[in-house]
């Protein structure tokens, strides 16, 4: 068994480092409603260039999720709420890079005259727009190429940075769970630790934050499954009568247990929404395409996780997604045993 | 950030060592109902020897769990029936000590003349009756301690193997996520997935191997949730009527759903048996020691996560361990945020 080390930095990459470098005053932005992921990029990146004496400061369309306080706690989390964005000389995007992602702040992002540098581990798609760019679609968080570029530039991650890190690899792998966990991703993580992470604190504050609702309202949803196709699709809903705080809700938590049946294949999970229509969010443990099914719907996503909202009401929503999901099943052979 | 090796063999250990060598048949012996840690740990172990040309029956009490198919696929778990065990110059005891817990060849075990190997990271009660013992009461699973003795013995781990040592490591730390997952259990896990380890498919394997029946069975225990000393304390409980098949049932899933309410500290699942008489489970997430609680009902097990056995009705076994437990609430400070 040997430890094998991330491949070396490619040209694009070693530019992306050098812009980095040479600039004084950061912009670190996200995308609408930031998920762990960004969370936790941004977080470390604010360290090790803080760490380099740059001046640094976080701006977001959306504010920090709740259960992400203890990395609130020690980095500043700024939303954007109208006019310029603070005078900088670099704007690093992280975890993404269509501009539209950024909602509101999309206008004043472009108009400032400062170079973009997109340091993210997703596919592109549309119009290049940035100066320089850190991309590893291969790469299991874009946490995971932060710690790269902090070993690349020699700044050790401090407690925080390794944190945030964590919280990156943990949210964008379900826990180490997904196929995306690779060698790289576990050893960092072991690396984080001794950097001073407590996996199991992070846990309790990342998943175990849950209103004393919560199990009673889990229940609600599983009593209401249904199967179709011979128990290959699971399908679950929640009226407006069932919601609960959003802030309390994972429906991550439902759709695991939906996924822990040995021939569930496809889940759905259907929520009427306050405004009108239904979210539809699908999630897949075979080779069944949920973001083929959801763009049928004018959603997408991944091929194992997609979404969708559909105009209608949700007892002919379902039916409609339903019947398109089985006329799929019917055309797919079997699906082999694989998962996000 | 640097990797640490573990800490170097002490005199115990290298002694263990050289027995293993100096040696040529081997009998490796699992705790009766064996777990993820002992099976695993007996794959890799298995393996090892192999490599180095000796003869190796694997003995358990009870077959493994058809979770653990993947490995007993490859690897041939033996099953104790009656009479003396295959001819043996040593006996590996695997993630245990104390000789009742190999429950009906107990007898077997001890009238045999061959040499005892202890290789457990838990604590010893009782009497010492082996002959060396390869023992890190620190080590997150014992899987971890047969990785330290291949890589002692030089011997490297393959498919098999690795795939054993991380079932080892993914069970006994609740798929990393409890108190003990460490810097070396991460750095290993990674070292295995270049072994060949696919954890989606270990998770797989393990955890969603459900009937298609679960979902609503989880529903069902939620719905009669319980919870007293203002929500620090969550109560489910499962009827004879409620039960469906025990190996269909997880019941860490439905622990782990009530364990991520804020502020619950401490969770009972009592579950009636058909002998008579009530299984209680008890986890806790907080200094609320549920071994002490257990223990005033005969049972026993870790501060964290215990059980016991109680004869009596259901309501009755149910009133008397909530009082009992409330009146450990009632002396005890708050919890502070912890986790087994």
């Amino acid at each position: 068994m040997t430890v094998r080390t991330h491949t070396a930095l490619d040209r694009e990459q070693e530019q992306a480092l050098a812009l980095l470098l040479g600039a004084q005053r950061f912009v670190l932005v996200g995308h609408m409603k930031p998920d762990g992921d960004v969370i936790g990029s941004q977080a470390a990146m604010c360290r090790v260039l803080q760490a380099l004496k740059k001046d640094v400061w976080i701006v977001n369309p959306d504010p920090p999720e709740g259960r992400y306080e203890y990395l609130a706690r020690e980095v500043r989390f700024g939303t954007y709420t109208t006019g310029d964005l603070p005078p900088h000389d670099v704007a690093v995007l992280l975890d993404f890079s269509e501009r539209s992602r950024t909602g509101d702040m999309e206008a004043a992002l472009v108009r400032a005259p400062s170079k973009k540098v997109v340091v993210d581990h997703h596919i592109h798609h549309g119009e290049v727009w940035w100066d320089a760019r850190f991309v590893d679609v291969k790469a299991a968080a874009t946490g995971l190429l932060v710690a790269r570029i902090a070993k690349a530039l020699g700044v050790p991650l401090d407690a925080t940075a390794a944190r945030g890190v964590f919280t990156s690899l943990v949210t964008d792998t379900g826990w180490f769970k997904y196929s995306n966990t690779d060698a790289e991703t576990l050893r960092v993580a072991g690396e984080l630790i001794e950097s001073g992470v407590v996996p199991s604190e992070l846990y309790a504050a990342i998943y175990q934050s849950k209103s004393h609702q919560h199990p009673a309202y889990v229940g609600r949803l599983l009593s209401g499954l249904a199967y179709f196709a011979d128990n290959r699709l699971a399908v679950i809903q929640q009226t407006l009568r069932d919601a609960t705080d959003p802030n309390l809700v994972d429906s991550d938590e439902v759709l695991d247990i939906l996924r822990s049946v040995k021939v569930v294949e496809v889940v759905l999970f259907m929520r009427e929404l306050e405004k009108g229509g239904v979210k539809v969010s699908a999630r897949s443990k075979s080779d069944f395409d949920v973001n083929a099914l959801m763009r049928q719907f004018g959603g997408g996503g991944h091929k194992k996780a997609s979404g969708a909202t559909v105009e209608g009401q949700l007892a002919d929503v379902r039916e409609r997604v339903v019947a398109a999901a089985l006329a799929r099943f019917a055309k797919e052979p079997e699906g082999s045993p694989d998962r996000r």
